[in-house]
């Protein structure tokens, strides 16, 4: 990264048409507006075209309609956030570690360990536990008994890992993220609550990315399933038995209750609440806070809550939500009335 | 585990009924659709009465009613949900261990040690801690000083618990709680925020589970309180001087701001938020994502906020939720109105 | 603290004026009810002037106004909240530590350590980090490369703290919080979802405090930036490229989008949500659990949402919210009708 990448290397990786200096190097990367002398930037859509005649990037990746509007460097695909993405990785000084198991780390003595491995400092890797090439297990991070990690995936700082979870390869899991923990569930008795012990596993496929601090229960007697390619922001909670389908994503602190359904391609917005046993079909798209109280069999948007305003106004406004219901049965009496009304006009009139 | 448990010996502990072979072996336990071979499974409700002819369990526990119903080994119980709850802990292999204390955890000379407690690698016990039998503190959790621990409590890997917190006996602390933080209060000053310092102390009962990330606050002068066989879901903020009553179940991403009263046995479901200073009674329930903003003094059930809808046909309505009141008004004059050209008909008919 | 301190020693760090015994010892504070004997407390504002003549407090921190009403030592300011807050710092326990850096930490050789550090067992200091003097890393934290801590901020255990953020002084950090993890960003490919690295920091002001479990992330090219003095709760999501103001307070399990701009002096209720992109100014004052989807540009209060009301009631009027649009239009519709009514009225009445 010291010596950054030519304009021609950029340009290879991306399969990008170079306009401009073949031997350009980019040694960093910065936003349209603020990108100077060896930075590279982008041009995500054409909201920001007015950006490009004061634009003082190295070189810029835009696409083929965008590129006479910029004078310099340009490299030329047909989605710049998607090539602007590829080179981002080259430039993310994070992502590049060495094997090494740390002697400061506690591993059982029959762990499976792939080649390339790093285990950070304090991290604990119980017995029965079968790690990937290059796996990264982050310092303080705990690996329960028998639990089974794909070749590349990469768990942060602090992350715990219930026994018998299996997660796929090429997965990112963020610091905090707690894998694999107890459904919620408990009988009710006359002594209480009685605990319904959780003997279902979390299965995690391929690429998927979990954010910091969220949180993925195991089964009670089936799996939870996460599907390839899935991303789960910070802070979200997914319940015992739910099934989340290919490629869904999921922003930070959604909530979704035991044994939902999440079809495929589905995306849920912030603060999101799903409640439980229900299905959301394939390509469902749920706007930020809203609660899912049913099944939805039909892909497309969907949303729900209301949007504030100033608090007077709102306090009006909110306290005839109470009513409604009478307010719906006054309108349809006044239609009645006022019908009645224009009847005896008529006769009136007829008479 | 390795030879499972009879049908005589699952009869005893249940006090169930037997039908069927009593020698026949359970190994497994399984759902009522995919149980096979020598797996146990359930029938909750009558709701599932429906499997019961196709089920090739190898024994069920069930009611009863509905016990003619199925040919193959039975367990009859009154309740067989909370039949199946103990026989869940018999299958559970995560709930056993072996006392130890690991040489990598970080134990203080002067804590008080029950018999058959467990620390695990990377724990962190701090100076005059008591913890009673068979406690086990999960790797690379942080227990701070003055901590008291009841018997057979189990904290999970990577749970934090702040100075002074008392934590019952039979209680269940998934990882990465934070239990005992400092409340939030700040004095407003003309140098910005003064910290209130939280002196009180978060005191647990016995039997209480705690989900996974949930955040418990010390309280500010008194302490905060959570009763006996309380449990809270994943990812639950219970702030400063809470009191919880026994038995009161909080579902994934609830809060409940500071110096609020929950009585015994409610139910919040999950994203419910509860506002500081007020109080429920024994045996409120609160829908999903509802916000509670006053006391409520009457048993039952409550719910608060709208549902989701395609969000074209949202955006119509949510929009007139902004004008609520006006529609109110409007309601009113059309009301008044019409009952004057009412009275005016009549007055033309006596004319 | 065992021995406490002299009214005279408090009134002194108070600026307050001293009325009664002058050597009277406060061993400990207690709120206006609970407090006897050798404890302090303080009354906040009026309303809690009616337990003053059955107060049995060592001594009283109030006003002048109030003063008259008690009998006892007191302690006279302009602010007896910001008063009791500065005594409260003297009596919390956990506030004092020993600078050590423990045997059972991992620290990197090329650390730079300020005067008094404090490192906990089993915390990881990665290369390149700077400690300022005073800083304590509470045990189980995480500190990755490269970051800077200031004067005197406090890591509670287990924080996690990525590579390259930068924390001020006099800040407090809660255990489990998350500090710069990645955005979550992701391009849309034929291959699902590819991610964009997160290369911006995460640069935190003076005098801040986190809550537990809270995730701020890192800005995906430019930085997340949390001003002077700016309080956060536990279980808050601060998503990249926020910036939030100086001394803006928010509360627990609130929600701040990507590149959302909070001005300064804020307070966000807990469980707000704000939408990515959106501009609030200084001084706005958001209701718990409202979402705010558009930029605000007035100061002041503002909420939304719905509260709870009986779940046979809500069920009621919730159901016709998704038929407000209808509504609206059929008032309009009724006061059209109505006119012409009157209007016809007229003209019989005319004839």
């Amino acid at each position: 990264m010291k010596q950054g990448f030519t304009l021609t290397e950029l340009a290879q990786l991306l399969g990008a048409q170079l306009i401009g200096d073949p031997s350009f190097r980019v040694h960093r990367l910065a936003s349209l507006t603020s990108a100077t002398g060896d930075a590279l930037s982008f041009v995500a859509n054409e909201g920001y075209a007015k950006y490009l005649p004061g634009c003082q990037a190295g070189a810029l990746i835009l696409n083929a309609d965008l590129a006479p509007h910029f004078a310099g460097n340009r490299l030329v695909v047909a989605k710049p956030y998607l090539a602007y993405a590829r080179v981002s990785a080259l430039f993310d000084p994070h992502w590049r570690f060495e094997s090494v198991i740390d002697p400061g780390a506690s591993v059982a003595d029959d762990v499976k360990l792939g080649a390339g491995v790093f285990i950070g400092p304090g991290a604990v890797v119980a017995s029965g536990v079968s790690l990937g090439d290059g796996v990264m297990i982050g310092p303080g991070s705990v690996i329960g008994a028998g639990v089974v990690i794909g070749d590349r995936t990469r768990l942060e700082a602090r992350v715990s890992v219930y026994h018998s979870v299996v997660i796929g390869s090429d997965c990112v899991i963020h610091s905090g993220a707690v894998l694999g923990s107890d459904g919620f569930g408990f009988a009710p008795s006359q002594d209480g609550w009685q605990k319904i012990h959780q003997l279902g596993r979390l299965v995690i496929g391929n690429q998927v990315e979990i954010g910091a601090n969220s949180t993925l229960d195991r089964g009670a007697l089936e799996d939870t399933l996460i599907g390839d390619g899935v991303k789960i922001d910070n802070l979200v909670h997914i319940a015992h038995n739910v099934h989340i389908g290919r490629d869904t994503a999921i922003a930070a602190q959604t909530g979704v209750a035991g044994s939902a359904r999440i079809g495929a391609s589905c995306t849920l917005a912030g603060q999101v609440g799903v409640v439980g046993h229900i299905s959301l079909t394939d390509g469902v798209h749920i706007a930020a806070k809203s609660l899912v109280t049913g099944s939805i069999t039909q892909a497309g948007n969907y949303a729900g809550g209301t949007s504030v305003s100033p608090t007077a106004e709102w306090r009006r406004n909110t306290v005839r939500f109470r009513h409604l219901d009478d307010m719906a049965k006054r309108i349809k009496q006044l239609e009645k009335t006022l019908q009645e009304v224009r009847q005896q006009e008529v006769r009136q009139k007829d008479a």
